[in-house]
């Protein structure tokens, strides 16, 4: 931090696509820092003190939820959670009325989960906390992107990332995860490798430059230097679009046969959480290439950043401390 | 604070009636205080550090509790939240045992909400921490009250409302926020004008001197320099007490065109959350007469000072910080 | 603190089976000066500043939950709340990578109620944060157990139980605080005596040197310099191994009558929530032989102990204020 002139200040984290590679590397060197933190024996800074944050999930997530909350606390903010499903002020009160009233109880920030893509940059538009889009639909899910690319980063030791190979595998149609992925990985100069399901993963909307398709997921295995497999949402299986479950474990679960692919030091992420034994194996998921618990904890170091340069710049949390 | 020589120290929170005109100042002025902590780029002080506050709901209401949650937390209090409907501590306990465990637990105030009408007056009489009514059945709504003329001090700039005209709009019946807002613009020397559906008004309910019983809401409209518009609880329609909505609409709702017939500095307010369209339009709901979005942070402030009044006494702040 | 060679940092709160009598008598100690906290005008100490803590509650109890998160709070942790009815994180994700998110999340101590018994000791064998057992099916709910020992010690006005006689009675088969209280009591040299419908009492899992097992309620009471109470489960009637709640009152209710066959300074506790008029009547539950208020308070106290002792070895604490 001071180490660069761009300042997120007030940025509303709303996808990657509206990010600077700079800036994202601004997020993912404060995020190390932030990590630190985490580590100590006193996880308690007070770059937030005196700043109020509010987790409004119109879907359930207590992952991403309590990521959030211990994020916000570790630095010293208040933190209040509101969750549609036992909330009023959802029923029968408008999206726009429910900012509104965030925003005139004198909320810093509004960590926001919905069903209906575009909902936080509409929020964006409309009140003047920062808004920070905890997933929108299959739209975007930034601080999930970002959080993958600081682990990559951390665990190649660089952060030059330019022309490394990222697959991901699995329901690429219905994924925030895979868009802000690409979107985030693209920016760094990463090719993106994507394999899942025909009826998941329509061409036409991810052919571009520094995109590869790959008609079976071995192929994309064998080209990655970083394999994101994501989470099966079993309800889709209803619609037609998915085999069974044994079936889709068959032919596109990552498992150990199909590990034995990759390169030697494939790195293995999952968003979480996992249906093990149907994208992912135990074997895999817990192994020597998975990086997936480390993801969680670089998820709190993320959102850290997040909250911290768009509510402070930055700066202020030296001053203060 | 400390410019008069009256305490609300330990006082129970439980009805407007319970308050003099110079309590009610108290107040008020202490909220004035308040509201520009709310402004501060740092939102805390030391007021209220370590006392705890339970918010006991037993009525979902995600703005109200949010309300008080982040007053308790910008004053430095510790705050619990406990929802009746996730809640076992409701389940098989009687009220008076769910009181004993929070004050035996060393609670200071509980913030309450229970449909039944005096529940909260019950609990100032078995437990000793501060009960503070967040509404009970269609009796009382005392911070709502409060944060109502708190508004309208500030946009009529004055602490002087004797003989201005106060319009409350709706279902009057069942409105825990009317009889609130009756008893202190009553006692603040406001006349009070009602007007709504005449089976959702018995009229011999609150035929008091100080109190005009309008037949047609125009005519409540013309008189009024404040109006208040209740919410509509759609739910009253099956009990036959109430048209159809867009019948509502048509007759009751406070439209551009019924805004036409009022004064030209009139105040419209509302207690949220808003059917708009039905009680009251978008347009009137968010146009130039409107201070529906200034309630909600004269809410926190107005539920900062009964905090600091009833736990401190308002001096400690002062010495404290 | 600080008097005693013995600590327990790092200990997994479990079930009491695992602690000496001195590691007890140390809870209690310690339970003994936080108890003044929670007495203070400022509950406030700065001991688990920047530790923070997660309730992982896999069935309801916001009583239990209430008084661990006040706990935390009045110690400066950060506590942060996960149900399981509420929580994404819970379905389809598997208790492990539940507990490994929270690991990765940095979070000290996880205070879990889960309906399996040992998923706690699971849990402990997992992951690295401090587990505290909040009650795991009808095996233990250790801080119950500890608080039902301070009380007694309080009242008592001795840490010398040796010899004293301890009565649990009711559904002693299904009951965690009957396994708990027994395995706590007999390390302090109490006698334990039990009884209760033989539907719900297995002699075989009893006997054992120092517990008596009494054929009716009478004797037990007769016996008893404390009486705990325990609280019914109704939906036993279902499995028929429960009479009435009628004939359940009358034949092992723990009424006026019965009581003057107690010795004139018994003590009577109750785990609550209780069932009035059931198990216990109204009488026995607020007469002068009752600490079940004081239990609650004592709750919180020894809540505090544990999560002092467990996360800084309650050295910390001292220096740290």
């Amino acid at each position: 931090m001071g180490k660069t002139n761009i300042s997120l200040r007030g940025k509303n984290i709303l996808a990657l696509e509206d990010f600077s590679p700079e800036e994202i590397q601004l997020v993912l060197d404060t995020a190390k820092e932030m990590k630190n933190i985490i580590h100590r024996d006193i996880k308690k800074v007070p770059a937030l003190r005196g700043k109020s944050i509010v987790t409004l999930f119109y879907e359930p997530s207590t992952r991403t939820r309590s990521s959030f909350e211990l994020a916000g606390k570790y630095l010293g903010a208040d933190v209040i959670n509101i969750t549609a499903g036992t909330s009023s002020i959802v029923k029968g009160e408008s999206l726009r009325d429910t900012l509104y009233t965030m925003e005139a109880m004198g909320v810093d920030a509004i960590v926001m989960r919905h069903k209906a893509e575009g909902a936080p940059e509409y929020a964006s538009k409309v009140v003047s906390p920062v808004i920070i889009n905890a997933g929108d639909g299959a739209h975007a899910h930034p601080s999930q992107g970002l959080l993958n690319l600081f682990t990559i980063q951390q665990y190649k030791n660089t952060t030059d990332l330019k022309g490394m190979k990222y697959a991901i595998l699995g329901d690429i149609t219905h994924s925030r995860v895979a868009r802000s992925d690409i979107q985030g990985m693209r920016k760094m100069g990463m090719e993106v490798h994507l394999a899942g399901p025909k009826t998941l993963m329509p061409r036409f909307l991810f052919e571009e430059p520094g995109i590869v398709i790959h008609d079976r997921i071995e192929e994309a295995i064998e080209a990655a230097d970083v394999i994101n497999v994501l989470r099966i949402q079993l309800e889709r299986q209803k619609s037609g679009l998915f085999p069974s479950p044994r079936e889709y474990a068959r032919i596109f679960g990552v498992n150990d046969e199909r590990l034995k692919l990759a390169k030697d030091d494939v790195l293995i992420m999952h968003p979480g959480p996992m249906n093990k034994g149907l994208e992912i194996s135990p074997y895999v998921a817990y192994g020597d290439h998975s990086a997936i618990q480390e993801q969680v904890q670089n998820g709190v170091a993320v959102r850290m950043a997040l909250l911290t340069l768009a509510l402070t710049g930055g700066k202020d949390s030296e001053a203060d401390s």
